[in-house]
């Protein structure tokens, strides 16, 4: 199995470099359990979800207690056909398929409801993808599902969920959306973006 | 049908609003074929790929134009099963299914080779998502080999493929992997981030 995710952080100021740079040491405690490869458009975090989620969190709120206005956007994926099986990815965290969505869902509510809070709030928006199936839909709505009795949905937008609150059970859910639905052998896609500090009005 | 895009625009400057304010201009002449709808974490567009492409390569030349560092991202999609279909994204512009994959990268290639210059270098990464059919790999495959061929192809990374050059290629290119792979009933989404003026070395 592979998985990763191309992730890029944009703190809208004049000093980005700065803000970015600071919250990079919130990877340090991750960097052992990551292959971590960065250009100009993203950095490339390979390894598996339950160490992908908690780095891509901590790096966030790193960012967002600069008190700017950032943003955060991730192509997060896992078994895409085309890319090799790396030891570092090996997960024990994506869930039965022969176990039912009831179960998956409520495994998935446990999960989101011990994560610890960090103290920052954020907005995230995401879509997930299922692909190589002609009932990627039924492992669709059953995120879906799951994500309207999290107790941090917002709302449907078109092509996509948004999730409201602490980046604890935020980054929480986004995990278990990932890890519970679709075959653990299946190509699974996350397209993410988070947002802090925004001076818009909701 | 159903098409659109969650767009978000970020200059990474203390003035962000104000490059934001600037480059929405842009998108005027197409308003009357596009549906807008804009929140705190990004804005609605509605309508068929033949507007969407050129209204989002405007939108982020304008942006880029103040020489600021800017990005963009966008979950673009079409025919997503959860969506109703609206009379706004009627297109031509999907391939016929029945043509061989040869046949449509010929023709995606003569669509980005009269695609004009727009003088504004940018780099793109995108994955396409093709769901729906078991099948799924042989039309980003197809897609991918249209990429390396075409005159804006930089590289392939991990989860997507990257381009460089003007944002007039570059976008006619974005817009042809959209249409011309992946079945026009289909379920078709692209992952999209664009970035030009970034300080950071390739």
């Amino acid at each position: 199995m592979f998985s990763g995710a191309q992730i890029s952080l944009y703190p809208m100021a004049d000093d980005f470099v700065g803000v970015i740079l600071l919250a990079l040491g919130a990877l340090d405690p991750y960097r052992d359990r990551l292959r971590i490869e960065t250009d100009d458009i993203s950095t490339l975090l390979v390894g598996p979800p339950e160490v992908l989620f908690p780095a891509m969190r901590d790096l966030f709120v790193a960012a967002a207690r600069s008190g700017e206005h950032v943003t955060f956007s991730a192509a997060i994926s896992r078994g895409c056909p085309g890319e090799p099986d790396e030891a570092i990815c090996n997960t024990s965290a994506l869930a039965d398929p022969l176990e039912p969505l009831a179960a998956r869902q409520a495994a998935a509510h446990a999960a989101v409801a011990s994560a610890a809070e960090t103290g920052q709030a954020i907005a995230a928006q995401f879509s997930l993808y299922v692909m190589g199936t002609g009932q990627h839909m039924d492992e669709i709505y059953g995120c879906i599902d799951f994500l309207k009795g999290s107790c941090v949905f917002d709302r449907s937008k078109h092509f996509c969920s948004v999730l409201r609150g602490d980046a604890g059970p935020v980054f929480a859910t986004l995990a278990e959306a990932f890890c519970r639905f679709g075959p653990p052998e299946g190509h699974v896609t996350i397209d993410l973006t988070v947002s802090a500090n925004s001076p818009t009005a909701r």
